[in-house]
């Protein structure tokens, strides 16, 4: 059933000015535990440590999210628009909403350590025991699968799936802009509002008129730059590689018996792999770091070390490499064990990749794979794949592949570099 | 010892666009546990609640109060003023950078419950067993000391004081810009370069040149609105009321003897009255956070609905009244005990006051204490006080004191509504 | 006959973004030779010689003001209000669109020599042999006259003179947004879309809805400051007489019989007091500065002087006094003539005043006149004066004078002031 | 003579905030006839026919750079530079200022039809019998002559030259900021803080420390973007073509003997090819548009057909393609020809083209001609040329050329359309 709220409620956003809410679907989502604990989930992860205004949450990015939606489906409404009901607006409406909610501390180093995938757990809380389910529930019993299947890109709407995730969609759009403002850089501006004006559906899918070309290759600039500039800062890596040392000796302790001075129950069931719903909203933020701050105590010394490192923001080091170089980064290790350090959590190797823009190349893509591209619609209705319209998208399509990164606890290092062979020291720029 | 940098560094900042580091005392500081620990600790409290965006942190506002600190300095000295020595400005920088240092979690609401000072433990923190104590001690050994003067504002040196402590402070002018760039509202915009221009050093303090008075009453304007439109929102006093609950419960229980199902050593600490600095370092949002997710499950029922209101957001409803009645409120508290209520957990009043500028009056001061009134200097060399120039700093002095409140958890009050009197029900708009 | 763009057209605009074009009338008057003529008047008249970057003209102000008007229209239609037909929703738009037709070059100074009034000359416009008369009549015979009605605010639709014509409507959020954008002082900025969402049609006017109340305030505040910082700026003041001065001095020339070296046919016609609607669109400001520069030129050194100081902005200077003291201002003026300065080009006086807000007192409006006080809905329906609500704006309310200016040429004065008396020197500063 | 203020003057700047004056030579250089006059000629030409915000003047534009030189030096000076002397300073800071005070109303279109050059006037003006040379020798005498050898790039001072004049001067990055501000358009925006950090003078030229290099990519996108956005925009070139037409048919008349009802002598000596610098000055965009408003009722109906069109705003309409091909257009006027229409002034070809970024190759460039690269500075000392860091950079190098446009009175054309032969009809898409 889909009711309307009498009155619109608004939320005061830094980026899109207002948030305006009409659905009571909508502003009883926001409402619920689950959707409410995103409050507690950084947006960034560990950039913060980086650009110290990137603070903000999961929470304000949902909701902005959700707003660029609404924006699109009502400009397509004012255009005449009638290819969709209203049943299935706001189910664009609340996959938009709701498709970051299974992320949670700390995403990437969780996941990479523990095999979780944030994915999985938007789906597990969207059809779980929880009070999102039931919400969805009343608006029609299906409505929670019908979600999950928007998120999962199965679902029998192209179009809605386009709307929130795609190379231009309002998950994108909204992180680039809101990315941008609390780190502090201008790279992730461009115009939304414009943007938003030259998108049309057309055939079951959301396409770009020709006259907008422009403002869709400075959205990809943005993109480009914010990756490299921001998302990819060695610094922030080097805290996300802090993370996951931490994580991964937990873990390996764990699985040795070490007995934990402080562990709370969902951080045990993620180290036996036995997380259910209930356990996962369990982890927040604030959690993880309450957990590191008394592991610092920990008797394990290596762990205590490298939870000080993380809250005391003593990061490991980098040095940058042209190259990846595999062989020389084994005999680095080997050369690491020689001197008494340990290769496994004092070496991480990082390599950044990303591409502004994806030409879809269909014998390239795998199985059902592949991002669809972005369509430029001509005044005379045809649809041109926009490199193949843009110098500069063409030009930055091919960029893919940044520097090689080696990092480590330099003051560690340079204790025992007088051992090291002058060679190691060299390349390390030690 | 002063060491200048040999590169300055650099901090990207949202509101100040660079954040300039040239000093290696400041550097250090900012590099210890104690100063990375305010990224735990948000710069506005519950106010997040509110105001989606307002997620910053105190780290962000002390290294912008040290900039604003920083540029004043240095456009004295363009202007040739030599009233201070290299000392003493470096003085003035680390006491911008450390006024908050002190701050715990939830400040505003531990101070009310717990009888603590926020002022009191940023002493505390750099005259204790602290990495900021032994950087400062490498400037000078009585450094930390003289810093607290500054801070207590016992200080010799009454200009560095001004700095960082009077009505047109380093200090109120970050705030306000940040507050309204992380919330989102433009209240607290006002011509910061403009103000920064117009200070000059003048017999021992700073004053405003007369041609930018209209600067500084428009930043008075943004102070006032910044205060009546975000600090003082029902909806965010709203949650510091819960936040005050929980603490008195949990306080209350402590003292009582109850066994918490989870409870560190720093907040049985401070339940005890035994704080000691370690201990308050330790109290971060972070652990109040779990803390209360923790709480959820205790047998108290009580705190078990409060901390659940709390991270859930199910705040208490309000009623407004243009003037504070005791008496009535003395009878509804009866009321809400005969009716099933805790006038205790389940009523408080709430009238917040501020002016948006003192004019200083030394009859009505307490001794030693008012705060100083902005002057104004002329062509001639004559100091007047503000509001006896501005037409509008002398109309909006006098306003003061807000609506008067009344907060209680809604949907309970009306599950018992049928019995209270329907004069109680009316008046609270039930 | 109203029609509707197939395609709505956009305008890229700093303040708003983007400006909507939807009906084909509004398309066309934008595309007539009258309304493309105020790309040649200036909006803030000589404010660019205090603000270089105020050199905007009245032809964007009039497109944002449209903008403006159209936005609060789409959102009463959202909102359900049926209390205007399409055409009333047009005649609105035009309104806001041509209010400022009328305006010459340097209006407030033109006005005032030669007594015309831009309000006329806009009614004139609308109805006359031009194509903006055209475009309207194809709407309806009696279009052109109904907006004139709307203009003198005679009209059957309160409603839609509120929308152009109140102290809060579409031409006064413009200007204040728009000249603090282009000026570069930010005292004119407040939250516009706030403001447009707590508007709301009421019994035939446009009152606010309480929850917008601070907002109001701040946008009143904002006009305050815009008043005394930019608009009546003594630099600003200064040109504008300068202005005054030349018209003055060319029509009494022009009344003598002198012969000009330069004189196109409008201006003739203005001194002649002949000006047809023709004339009147010829006058642009390049045609009043080319005429200044050949000025330049001419035989009569007075002439010549004002127009040289001017063009290469050479102003006079001015002595600020807090009372006005016209006895005194006489004396100065004998005392002018007595030392060869001629009182009547040598001296002017300026004593700006406005008020942020005024309160409606019927028993003090001249009949039938008094601007109508900004009306706050509250949650039962009730009509309240907004000074009654808020402090800070009753406070303001009464603030209307400013100081007492004299203006001079100042190199001149310097001259001959050796033979001043000591008192006027004093007084004047010099 | 060095002078400095005794107090520095500031001019309020959208774009830079403030400008700050601390010489008294750059305080009387703004004060002269000659630079006031700078208010008088747009910046961006006819750009404000499209962007109707874009009315900003050569004199904002002329502060902006002089700002920015400022800036620069004052941070190498901060930073210990000790390669240039008090005067050299002063040298930059009035090249910068200077750099644009030859500029002409209207100049691309004025000189592509007159063969003047905005460099030769702008040395004339600087050397000529002007207040600016006056103010400039009293800086020593032959500082006139300096700042023209810097403006002609011949100077003894390559780092000023660097300053002013290269791919990464102040003129770029003030035009940029600023063009981007007044149209509204975010594509010329990019961190100048942080370019401005990252400039370093190095072995007697400005180069980019290796951290900045983002920063500069980032810089030269806004670039391209605004080429192909806002100063190749089709229907500002339309707006110059006109003016073209119009300057080449008034020119055309004077040759024939042609009388004019309206010529002011400064047009009279540029249609003679006798202008002088005091003729020169006193060409504005006042006149010109003087002249344009008088000649729509001269008796040869091309000139008057063309005045109106661009007072009135009726461009030409264009149609594009994807390459050039001059046999079609050579017959395209033949054809033109037989149909009535006049192939000179109802035809005219535009190929806009511009690099964002020239790699130097100093085999292809012109004899000691070719702009000289951004040069990035690494760790080590060691200069690069930034396209070889750079992958977006070598991307972008390359890209020149746009499409290729016709234009021509399109309801003249399709008033003649059914005698056109259906294949132009088709190309032309009519």
């Amino acid at each position: 059933m889909l009711v309307r709220l009498e009155e619109e409620k608004v939320f005061k956003d830094p980026v899109h000015r207002s948030i305006y809410v009409q659905d009571a679907a909508i502003w009883r989502l926001i409402d619920t535990p689950e959707f409410q604990r995103l409050r507690r989930i950084r947006q960034l992860g560990t950039s913060y440590l980086t650009f110290h205004g990137a603070e903000h949450s999961r929470f304000s990015h949902s909701l902005g999210v959700y707003e660029i939606a609404r924006r699109i489906i009502s400009q397509f409404d004012r255009g005449g628009y009638a290819g969709w009901t209203e049943e299935e607006k706001l189910l664009g409406l609340c996959a938009a909403l709701l498709h970051d909610v299974g992320h949670g501390p700390f995403s990437h180093s969780l996941e990479r350590v523990f095999g979780t995938s944030h994915e999985h757990w938007t789906c597990a809380i969207i059809t779980g025991d929880t009070a999102i389910r039931r919400v969805l529930e009343e608006v029609s019993p299906d409505f929670p699968e019908r979600i999950v299947s928007v998120i999962r890109k199965t679902g029998a709407h192209p179009i809605i799936v386009n709307l929130v995730s795609s190379q231009l969609d309002a998950d994108r759009m909204d992180y680039l802009l809101r990315d941008a403002y609390f780190a502090g850089v201008h790279y992730g501006t461009f115009d939304l509002d414009r943007i938003l004006r030259v998108l049309r559906p057309h055939e079951g899918r959301i396409v770009v008129k020709e006259s907008g070309m422009h403002a869709v290759e400075d959205y990809l600039l943005s993109r480009y730059q914010m990756y490299w500039q921001v998302y990819f800062h060695p610094v922030t890596r080097s805290s996300e590689i802090l993370l996951r040392l931490i994580f991964r000796r937990a873990h390996e302790l764990y699985r040795e018996g070490y007995r934990f001075g402080f562990l709370l129950p969902p951080l045990r069931q993620l180290f036996e792999g036995t997380l259910d719903v209930a356990g996962y909203l369990a982890l927040d933020e604030a959690m993880v770091q309450t957990a590191f701050a008394q592991w610092m105590s920990e008797k394990d010394a290596l762990l205590a070390d490298l939870c000080r490192r993380f809250l005391h923001r003593r990061l490991y080091q980098y040095s940058m490499f042209e190259e990846r170089d595999d062989a020389w980064v084994e005999e680095l290790r080997r050369e690491w064990a020689r001197i008494g350090l340990d290769p496994r959590y004092h070496l991480e190797m990082d390599e950044p990749a990303d591409s502004p823009y994806d030409v879809y190349r269909p014998e390239e893509a795998p199985e059902g794979g592949g991002k669809p591209p972005i369509l430029i619609l001509d005044g005379r209705g045809r649809l041109t794949e926009i490199s193949a319209k843009s110098d500069i998208i063409r030009s930055i399509a091919g960029i893919r592949r940044g520097n090689f990164y080696l990092y480590y606890p330099e003051e560690l290092v340079r204790l025992h570099a007088g051992r090291l062979s002058p060679e190691f020291r060299r390349r390390l720029g030690l």
